[in-house]
């Protein structure tokens, strides 16, 4: 029985440390918040992003990283995509931590904004870390269901097979697979741009367009994704796998997704600002969108549904651009 | 202005003869039953299938197949998969009708049982027609959506890209766009298999699982589609595309289709007797997954959800065997 850091309390944080235990690990959660690690530590709970759900007796928690990370066989980023970077430049700066020499596993879907860094990138830079021990996870995960111990796959990419294969070991539970890849480009591309492709879907769902249009957008959405992935060195078949084609199905069947309802209060017709006051939140897919259409740009990809999402989240055009190009007139190849 | 004769008209067959008709055609439908054409004929509604929809001027009908055949620039085959040659072989049998020297667009989905067909086949064998001739049409294409004029695209395969594009110009209406293709044989596979995964998926929600199950059951599902049509020459991206990842997610994404129906009947502990009482019809994924499961086996393809959802409408094995494959516990590379 190995013990792991799982760093981030939200609800994706705290579902993957119950996976984690349910395989047979001592989890340690970093939270925050001391009341949210107070909470799990007391009474099992973590009540902001879980309800009442009791987690497994193997996970502690502590709202102090060092102790977090004592010991620790192994390090789960579970850290918004954005805020990534400030933490761990926080914690490794000057007269900081240093994080274990242990395999690291990044959680997070997102590109950098101003960057553009995909989320391996910002850990080995801002966390000191060598590329060859990060790992990153992304599939069909919606964290409620997995909370729930619905069965579940997944795809965990490393630069070796040999560290897909240990980590990948970490998160086996009875209700929880991991496959495995050694394509980290792919999979963390996959995982970004699912959610701007979300918010194309929840803008449709908002004009009152149903399962034709949405599964549409998904089909043109994926084929926008792997232009850009095979640009930057992604593998084909990462998209038409579980971290690409399974995720962002999943992603685009949920209408209670941050990105879907940011897209759908934009298709029934907010601004953005608007629209994130009545979301309560803001999504990720909107600060992600703007950063890959700044690297389509840089590569020369062709990225429609971005183009028109960021377009929609500037205030530069309607929500319906998005669906028209599916719909021009003219009959050409596919 | 031509006249397309439109033989069939059960709700997709009626719903694409409102989208000839938006487009500018004379529309003849053909149906089996005289009330049926009268009812389209003097009041413009099909309440057996459409409610009280009121189709356009454009569109008459009549129950004599030669009378629909008349004059007609286009022939539109919109019956079930499983009647199609009892139908062709009756109408053009001794004594009777000769199809018209016009293109011929298949609507049909399915493989025909016993014979292992595809449509065309069905179509150049049944109907006399020669296959140069003869167009397919699939993709993310739910009539009740396209009834009510929501935008959506489509696919339409023929031997040649002339054909292709002369047919899909029939169906191009402000709210349908027909995307041309010269793959007849990964089109028609496409959306015959596509319901056969439709039943895993209805079997997944009848066990309660959630949209992580279903996107896993899609995924694999397409890669399984995909090695099939290859298989037998159908090309890659059409699998990719409208007529294979876009028809399935969108048929997947409704509960009410009788595929899904029947699969979460099947979930719900019934066998595939009491599951088409209750669902009141028979499946046509049902009949295809036995064909599909054939042609497989002649050609060496592995199709795991089609091999367990013959199993499980054969009584051999529970539905649950359909989700174990997905998450059996060794680590490997997806």
């Amino acid at each position: 029985m190995s013990t792991i850091a799982v760093l981030g309390a939200g609800s994706w944080g705290t579902t993957f440390a119950q996976v984690l235990a349910d395989g047979g690990h001592r989890v340690v959660l970093w939270a925050r918040r001391e009341e949210v690690a107070r909470s799990v530590r007391e009474s099992h709970t973590n009540p902001t992003y879980l309800g009442d759900r009791v987690l497994p007796e193997a996970i502690t928690a502590t709202s102090d990283v060092a102790t977090a990370l004592d010991g620790a066989e192994g390090v789960v980023l579970a850290l918004p995509a954005q805020r990534l970077r400030e933490n761990l430049s926080r914690w490794t700066g000057a007269g900081g931590i240093v994080l274990p020499q242990v395999p690291v596993l990044s959680l997070a879907k997102g590109i950098e904004h101003g960057r553009g860094s995909r989320m391996s990138q910002v850990i080995a830079e801002a966390g000191h870390v060598d590329p060859d021990r990060i790992a990153v996870l992304s599939g069909p995960n919606l964290s409620a269901e997995i909370a729930a111990r619905q069965p579940c796959a997944s795809v965990v990419a490393a630069p070796t097979e040999a560290l897909a294969g240990q980590v990948a070991g970490w998160c086996t539970a009875p209700y929880f697979r991991a496959y495995t890849s050694t394509d980290v480009v792919g999979v963390e591309i996959a995982g970004a741009v699912k959610n701007v492709i979300a918010i194309a879907v929840g803008g449709a769902a908002g004009l009152g367009h149903g399962d034709n249009t949405r599964a549409s957008l998904i089909t043109r959405g994926l084929a926008e994704i792997t232009r850009l992935g095979a640009a930057l060195g992604g593998q084909a078949g990462t998209f038409a796998g579980l971290a690409g084609m399974g995720d962002l199905v999943a992603t685009c069947a949920s209408p209670l997704s941050r990105n879907h309802r940011i897209g759908a209060a934009l298709g029934g017709g907010m601004d953005l600002s608007a629209a994130e006051a009545a979301v309560g939140q803001t999504a990720e897919g909107v600060t992600t969108a703007r950063a890959v259409a700044a690297i389509a740009d840089a590569h020369g990809v062709d990225m429609p549904i971005t183009r028109s999402v960021v377009a929609v989240v500037d205030g530069e055009a309607g929500i319906d651009e998005i669906t028209t190009a599916l719909l021009a007139r003219s009959v050409r190849p596919e």
